[in-house]
């Protein structure tokens, strides 16, 4: 093994081979260093994470950017004391790129000082993609014309390879260097800190009160983008001072940088929120209410579009459809549950005028369907029984929380309940994430993993219903993913709390991972719900439930539909797939032929007939981003035939319009996978 | 004319022509009675209705059940003092019913003293359909097993016909005899009633305490059926004593009722309440809450055929569709009126856990589509903006008003609003008619009238919006209905509070009377919401809306249309047209053969491939009302032929499967109607 190259001791974790006496002679000199793949090696005491990666490969150690050491993330440059689990961390782990810009942090804060030096700091840590830090400017202004000479001085300091030194001092020591430094936001920060836990980080000349966590030294960041300027107010306490947040991005490598940059302006580009503007897909007002979506008439035809989509493999694969009320009885929630849980933080209770009523906004879909379930007595031949709804349901969050269609307050949840047998759990959930597969690949998800939700053993209070059953599920659950040959990974602790789940995540166009589509298995809801049915033995037996919804719901769905294609969705999808444009008002005749023609052969066109001019309609219908554009002038009229031009590519030439039709067919039957049951 | 046989004078109402000055003498000793026709007659001051009746006809003499004289009702043979306004009363009157029903209350109540003397006596009116009386039979018994022999005692008192005399008594006078008679209940009534209103009627040698509106005597009842006896309490006040409810209908033929009778059998053999459950349509459930219906799948599958019919209509008809929330902000109905008008009376609004926003449940559509309207700028070659959206709005009702599906707290509007400019609400309105006479033909309705509804001119204060408006919306509907050659009337102070209205009532195949549809003109939302369009003048106009709905609501239409059909849709509606049934198992795959090829065809069909006997498959499928059955033996798997029955009517033959498929087609495209633009 190249990894054994420069380890003086090394084997692997098989106590019987332990070499156990020498291993003692060296307790006080050497530590015991174990790595991810288990495997030990002994290094002298004191030796740093880098040292280690060194002894590991020279190609490693260039790339290490921190480490954690049993569990706590330590500086590369750290030595370390004890035996102990230890991990290695480069660019390609979050908590590499975490240390990185929190280093970077440290860089820009440098920078700010360096520039202005009446400058106050306060926090400035790392954030998701990039880091910030909020700066108290006193008089000084400071806007984003600003930006490019802090960038210029950041890679300035960055290139002198600083080291990152962490040095711990006592609380009197760092309260009087910020008196010194007539910092009262650092000093509240310290009043705050407990004696004997405060430590500082120096690089060069600069000093920050730091709990630590950074690249060995400033380096490694080769790219730098200070990418924008807001307000912020001290603790998030509109009472306290405003302070200048910047926010940065850093790169160990230009190329990083500029293709970030790239993805950035295209995902401004892709913001579900400004295309659903561009191409009226929805809208939000005021009045209605922040959070609770408008769709406008061509986002109605999109959303139908996929609802019939799915109806129509939902009813293949057994399912039946049923409509329920979007409000219900208090004591409906009451016995699922989801009152006691959800009820304070939820739309609060609906009273009536009369008679003492208390109804609640439907969050969930679940309780209504058990209600349909118990409406007749079932017997083993029956089941499954599999109600589907594209149920609107409603959940209250702060106004800050919302986003676009992503984040809302009403939404349509593509809701199915599986009612079976529990021999039949294992093939119904196999039957299912086939469903989910089929969705994915007819709109051109191709990129996607899985994530199996258990509970947390440790902490039962969590949860509802017995832990035999909550073992079946979760079986089930691991056996499906497995034999369906997913992707995926266990999260234990991420259970709902009436049973475990599957959840796919989808990568989109440009990367992003998005949460998409759940099966989760319910033994709790038949048991509140007394739900039966009669065996072969004649005796009445609990069924169990599958709650399901590959797109989750319409909306977010829509929203990550849009960013993923950019509006460019698959043929089947498009609202309309052809865009009939008229050279001039004389071959209006004839566009309407061609369109009757179009409709009869069930392809939805469109007919641009205004008196302007071809050149603006086929602007226009590029912004639409209708796919296929039929320019009818003088030529086409006479001789019958159509010219034909795709979005973003152009003219393709002329044609008979049953040769196009049959070719769109074609294209829109391929466009859209199969689904086999 | 026939009419002025026995008039002594008679004349038209033209004032020049009128013999004043000999009228002036008569004046003393005539009358002058005018018809509803506003012809004239005079007759003898003390004359009655019954003896005016004889002077025009002998057969109308005949029928005359009762009177009224100048607004009042009077009894047919009351003597008339004074000139005035009469109108003649038959059976095909609902005046006249109620005369008749009222009076059989009165035999009803004589036959109850005859067989029951210690029988206390206390309310007993005529009502919608017949008529009853609350008694206190004290100790004695009495239940359903005891109408035959009440029935016999009341027809054989009917025909000794007893003449019905009014005569007035003092209160002294009243009180006095029902002291006598130990009657509390009476006595409770004339305590409450003016000294010199109160009167008696004797028939007979019963007396009753009464208002008048009786028929001239007895003998007019010839047939009578005591229906039901139930409990009820004094004065509807569940402190007061328990009485018990007799109800009964009578009739001038024996054959009047038998028929109703077997209407009634009808009716409740239809009851949508009763089919919705033989055919699993929908469901209600205490837990989700009153009045709000669970639809199961066969319901839902009907109820999106209905859906898309219509959708598939206004498509044509240049409808888009939307979708709204069902919940909007306070804010959002304070500017429409609607909190205003019917806050108090509704579900009470949603409070949030943070931020004290309040919602409220939709209780209508169009305050979100007049939002939705307001998303963009709207220039007059854009108008109409028609917007479609099958709404499913909230409506509190007290629990005791909940009927079925036809008095519900949550439904589905098959809800538009079209936004057009004042010169485009007459054709829009004809538009709208003409969709709706298309749904009505579709769906078997061919009988219905419509009803014009407009604002009582002397309650202004009961509207909102401009009288200007108020006509000119008015004047459209008006012109509207007669170019469409409706069948109307006009019905004055029914409009809504914001724009006057055209119902459709349609009568069903038992000829009852529904209210279905409605379309109606607003001008005031428009003005409340600000709602604009830039003119041709390049000035900025106010839009007219119009609120419409063929259906009216989803569950009542369902309702009507399961009684008005029994649940035998329309063959294009049903949610299955042909049930497959195997004679035995080994036909299953013949079977499935026939069912692939049905799909195919897009023919909707059921395959009933149970080991069943071939008679409980058909009972089934008859009850199911499924309209054809295919059945499969073994002749028929061998010679690839099926032998066709069609529902109630039996087997029609042994066919071709292709065969089949072509009536089929055939049927099913009769079946509903074309509609054209």
């Amino acid at each position: 093994m190249e990894n054994e190259k420069k380890g003086i001791f090394s084997r692997t974790l098989y106590p019987n081979t332990r070499p156990t006496i020498f291993a003692q002679l060296l307790n006080n000199i050497m530590i015991e260093i174990r790595f991810p793949d288990q495997s030990i090696r002994t290094y002298e005491k004191g030796t740093t994470a880098l040292e280690i990666a060194q002894s590991i490969s020279e190609g490693l150690a260039r790339n290490v950017l921190s480490a954690s050491f049993n569990g706590k993330t330590v500086e590369a440059v750290t030595p370390l004391g004890e035996d102990g689990d230890l991990r290695l961390y480069t660019w390609n782990d979050q908590e590499g790129k975490t240390a990185f810009w929190h280093s970077s942090a440290h860089l820009l804060a440098q920078s700010i000082l360096a520039l202005y030096p009446d400058a106050k700091l306060t926090i400035g840590p790392a954030i998701e993609n990039g880091f910030y830090y909020d700066v108290d400017f006193g008089t000084a202004s400071f806007s984003e014309k600003d930006l490019p000479t802090l960038e210029k001085q950041f890679l300035d300091f960055a290139r002198e390879k600083f080291e990152f030194k962490m040095r711990m001092s006592s609380k009197a020591e760092a309260l009087a260097f910020y008196q010194k430094e007539q910092n009262p936001f650092k000093l509240e920060l310290i009043e705050n800190l407990e004696d004997g836990t405060i430590s500082f980080c120096d690089h060069a000349d600069f000093t920050d009160l730091c709990r630590g966590g950074h690249i060995p030294h400033t380096g490694f960041v080769k790219a730098v983008k200070l990418l924008s300027v807001a307000g912020a107010y001290w603790r998030g306490d509109e009472t306290k001072p405003q302070l200048t947040r910047i926010y940065g991005i850093s790169f160990p490598k230009q190329k990083e940088l500029t293709e970030y940059l790239a993805l950035l302006e295209e995902a401004k580009k892709r913001d579900h929120r400004k295309l659903g503007k561009e191409l009226e897909l929805f809208t939000f007002s005021q009045k209605v209410g922040q959070g609770l979506p408008l769709w406008l008439p061509k986002g109605t035809a999109l959303r139908e579009r996929l609802e019939n989509f799915l109806k129509k493999a939902q009813a293949r694969a057994g399912y039946e459809q049923v409509i329920s009320p979007h409000i219900g009885n208090k004591e409906l929630y009451m016995t699922s549950g989801h009152y006691e849980k959800y009820g304070a933080d939820s739309f609060q209770p609906i009273q009536t005028p009369a008679e003492g009523e208390e109804f609640l906004l439907k969050p969930m879909n679940c309780p209504h369907h058990c209600e349909i379930y118990k409406t007749k007595p079932w017997s083993y031949r029956d089941l499954p029984k599999r109600y589907a709804e594209f149920g609107t349901v409603y959940r209250y969050e702060q106004s800050g929380e919302l986003h676009g269609l992503t984040r809302v307050r009403g939404f349509t949840q593509d809701d199915a309940h599986i009612f079976c047998m529990p021999e039949q759990l294992d093939e119904e959930f196999k039957k299912v994430i086939d469903l989910v597969l089929y969705v994915f690949s007819s709109l051109g998800f191709e990129n996607f993993t899985a994530q199996v939700s258990l509970r947390d053993p440790e902490k039962p209070e969590k949860y509802i219903g017995a832990t035999k059953n909550w073992e079946l599920a979760e079986q089930a659950i691991i056996n499906a993913a497995k034999e369906k040959n997913l992707d995926y990974v266990i999260e234990t602790g991420e259970a709902a709390f009436y049973g475990p789940k599957l959840d796919f995540m989808v990568k989109d166009a440009l990367g992003r991972k998005w949460q998409l589509g759940t099966i989760q298995v319910d033994y709790n809801l038949p048991e509140r719900f007394e739900l039966t049915y009669k065996g072969s033995d004649n005796e009445l037996h609990r069924p169990v439930m599958i709650h399901r919804a590959p797109f989750g719901s319409m909306e977010r769905f829509v929203a990550i539909l849009l960013e993923h294609t950019g509006g460019n969705f698959p043929l089947w999808l498009m609202p309309h797939q052809v865009n009939i444009l008229c050279v001039s008002e004389k071959h209006k005749n004839y566009a309407q032929k061609v369109l009757s023609f179009l409709e009869n052969h069930e392809i939805r066109a469109l007919l641009d007939d205004r008196n302007e001019t071809i050149g603006k309609k086929i602007r226009e219908s590029e912004l639409s981003k209708v796919p296929y554009m039929i320019i009818l002038g003088e030529k086409e009229a006479e001789n019958e035939t159509v010219s034909l031009r795709k979005h973003q590519e152009g003219d393709i030439g002329s044609f008979g319009i049953e040769q196009v039709v049959e070719q769109l067919k074609k294209e829109i039957k391929e466009s859209q996978a199969t689904f086999e049951v």
